[in-house]
């Protein structure tokens, strides 16, 4: 059953009441639903790009696109009662150990109805990948080639699927100095990329939420992405001064034809949902009140399907092409450490950290 | 008196117009002295070992070594004239007379406005493909490629384009068991692909209705596709044990890219005639009350292009695939051997035939 | 005194401001002492034999020998102070100064906010390509990847983006015949494409109005396609006896797939602009009201993000591909000579020519 305008009312009075201040992003993500649900989509007219606070507010109602009012206003709902009964947001560093098995610290990790489900966990964090979690998802997806699963499926906790690189791994700079951290990235980096290039059975990302930098360009070694249409996906790699990575540069014009990738690529345009499925990146978008049901609900049914029948099939897809994808990932790398020692990538990471700082 | 010129026409045409299959040991007759009665003694180097049909044409043709060309046109005339008076051919094919010119018995072909037209005709099996129907196609491919027509037009008669392979050739096991049926069922494949690959000229697909398995992954070898609103896409390979071919693993995700072509190959997800157009998969889809109108409207407007630069245009964008579509098709096929004889198969396919025979 | 950096970087600024066009041999001359003054003595392979506009600069290069690089220097700030000061250039070419910077006859281009425009000028021919305009763009091409600029864009003055090879450059046939004529276009084309397919920075096409042939078939080549939705996609090569350019056979099935690409390129089928944008050959299309202000207002928005980032990552997205794209434009030269060549291709020509005649 919807939310009754009555429902509505009270979660507003809700929300004057809350004891903690909720947060930025939430409190955006409130206004926004408002605004959907008392007057429709998005139609004002964009805020100057100075204008930042405006701005935000205009890009969060934006988002919700062509949401219909009651589901705004549903979600209104949910999302203030979410808020009044959570307890304290849980610290990363405290793992509850009932939703982080095999000791996962980034991640929660479970297997059932034959398929290993791989979420990311840092939500506060909008899921940016860590130092750590390069490594507990490598660890996770490799358990996960050998266990009994037919699919295997990585998500994202919270409201964002994933924000990509988390941008302070670059201030941990090792004595060796800048060099060698590039260095060091580059490694990690290319193992990383390496595991989503090799993995055997069929891979499948279920985009809950904004995915951003490498989150989004590894989607070209998914074998299936299914998005909300809250979704968007956005590679803002050259005003950070850096190129594209996670194979990107060769699955992207493959899929989407080179003047749709270079938009995204080089010149930094963020995809709606809608669009990253017109292009081909998306399977299919769903209903963000219906998404979770309606996926797993599928890929449910698909788990049932020959699990080794799958791992064949998905290979002779994408075996052909490994030898090509870990020369691509390679180059792809050594341009990075190049870019991550340019002038331009340590302005560009200078601004957003000292930016951050001030907020 | 030799036979003429004149003579040896008139005998080509009385061959289209037999009522009933030769059966395969004349027709390879009356090629090898067609060719011989206008090329000389055989000239092209012998087919492969597994190049069934095309080495039994070529032993037929080299058996005549250096019989001179009026002769063949004499034997040639004689043997037509003895075929169009015989009685009952031994065959114990029954073909209805009307419908199969040319000696096809899942097929009709006809050839006129520049186009030839190849329709499959096992109505009451949806047109499924019976090992016999696999050799005619193969038949009417050769003999497209070699006619004056500019373009070859594949379509179904009755509410199915095709159904894909039919699952009863897997009943048909021989003395050696099913790894040998598993072989044979290999070396038929690949040749079968192998004519798509090779042949020269443009090559259309009017999908009239849902297309199964094999018919939706040659797709990717037309030049065109044009589909009936009415026409659904659909190859439910891992449901059955099986995994793509028809050169598919390779072609339907450079097509529409891997997140939608695993959807379809591996997930066995059926597409409607308007999805499989946004992915790229077919070219055009037309409202069923007007499609075979509109469609045979625009086929002969194409046909009238010059036919030799069609066929020039045609391989300077194919050519270049050809090798790597010879090795995905041997990898698919080999592939494919090896599932048939996996117990997910069989059950699949057990299963089915037990089902059916209930009916 | 010897000219210092700062005299050398104002001759530079000086030259962009010459009224007239210095001339060909100027300009080669200005090109070697730049080279010589900045990377000291020819460094670079000696270009291929037909390889004309790149083999007179190096020619021009080599001729310095190992002038010192403070003497190239000097001898450019003198050369181009001669320039500044010289009553009129001795070329024979009549430019308008205020439309046509640098001596462009059938181009205007300009350099602003971080964008180098390259004009087609020949609105009254719907800007179709003479041969003096495939040179032009040569010349406009090497001199955009050369300067400081971010992008490069190419669109057109007048109703038409570009309406193709002007057919009348047929007409002007050589003592040598057709044979002559068809090899002197084969090597011009393959130079003239091999432009595009190795330019160094992101290529924009701004199409503001109908395409036609070889600049239809360039736009796999550029990064970026913005289409007002008055624009039309057309390549009738078939009807006129030739085959697909511009790398086209590859580029465009690799886009949009072989079913749709081959409807364009071997029957001519003409596509609007939102068709070739859900085919992906197009980035976005724009109403043709606002056009002009939402691309500019994008593309200077582009310009800002960092120059050498751009390049970086076009570069990773489309080196790959060079040497196939090469081989794939050698081979459509090839081709094309054949056809040119041909009868289909003669009458076509003539058909054409004789009903213009009549107008």
């Amino acid at each position: 059953m919807r939310a009754s305008q009555k429902d509505f009312e009270d979660a507003m009075n809700q929300v004057k009441l809350l004891k903690k201040d909720p947060g930025n992003e939430v409190k955006l993500k409130l206004y926004a639903l408002y605004k959907q649900a008392t007057e429709g989509p998005c139609n004002v007219p964009k805020p100057g790009v100075f204008d930042l606070v405006n701005k935000a507010k205009w890009d969060a109602w934006s988002t919700l696109g062509n949401l219909p009012k009651d589901s705004a206003r549903q979600n209104y709902v949910d999302l203030v009662s979410s808020l009044s009964s959570s307890p304290e947001p849980s610290s990363q560093v405290e793992p509850r150990a009932d939703e982080k098995p095999a000791g996962y610290e980034t991640l929660v990790v479970t297997s059932e109805d034959g398929i290993t489900k791989i979420m990311f966990n840092r939500p506060t964090k909008k899921n940016a990948i860590s130092t750590r979690m390069y490594e507990e998802i490598m660890l996770a997806l490799k358990a996960a080639s050998e266990d009994k699963s037919a699919l295997t499926v990585l998500t994202g906790i919270g409201d964002y699927y994933c924000s990509g690189n988390d941008l302070t791994n670059f201030t941990d700079i090792p004595p060796g100095g800048v060099e060698e951290k590039a260095k060091s990235s580059h490694i990690l980096l290319r193992n990383f990329v390496q595991c989503f290039i090799d993995f055997p059975k069929p891979l499948i990302a279920v985009v809950n939420g904004p995915a951003v930098g490498i989150s989004v360009t590894l989607l070209g070694l998914f074998d299936a992405v299914y998005a909300s249409d809250r979704a968007t996906f956005h590679t803002p790699f050259s005003a950070l001064g850096q190129s594209p990575e996670g194979c990107s540069s060769y699955t992207f014009p493959k899929i989407m034809g080179s003047a749709k990738a270079t938009e995204m690529l080089v010149f930094g345009k963020k995809l709606t949902a809608g669009e990253a499925c017109a292009q081909g990146l998306v399977t299919e978008v769903f209903p963000d009140s219906t998404f979770q049901r309606e996926v797993w609900t599928r890929l449910k049914a698909y788990a049932k399907l020959p699990a080794n029948t799958l791992r064949v099939s998905k290979n002779i897809i994408r075996s052909r092409e490994r030898e090509k994808l870990r020369a691509v990932n390679a180059e792809e790398c050594i341009t990075l450490e190049e870019r991550w020692q340019s002038e331009d990538c340590m302005n560009a990471i200078m601004n957003f950290l000292s930016r951050k700082a001030k907020l």
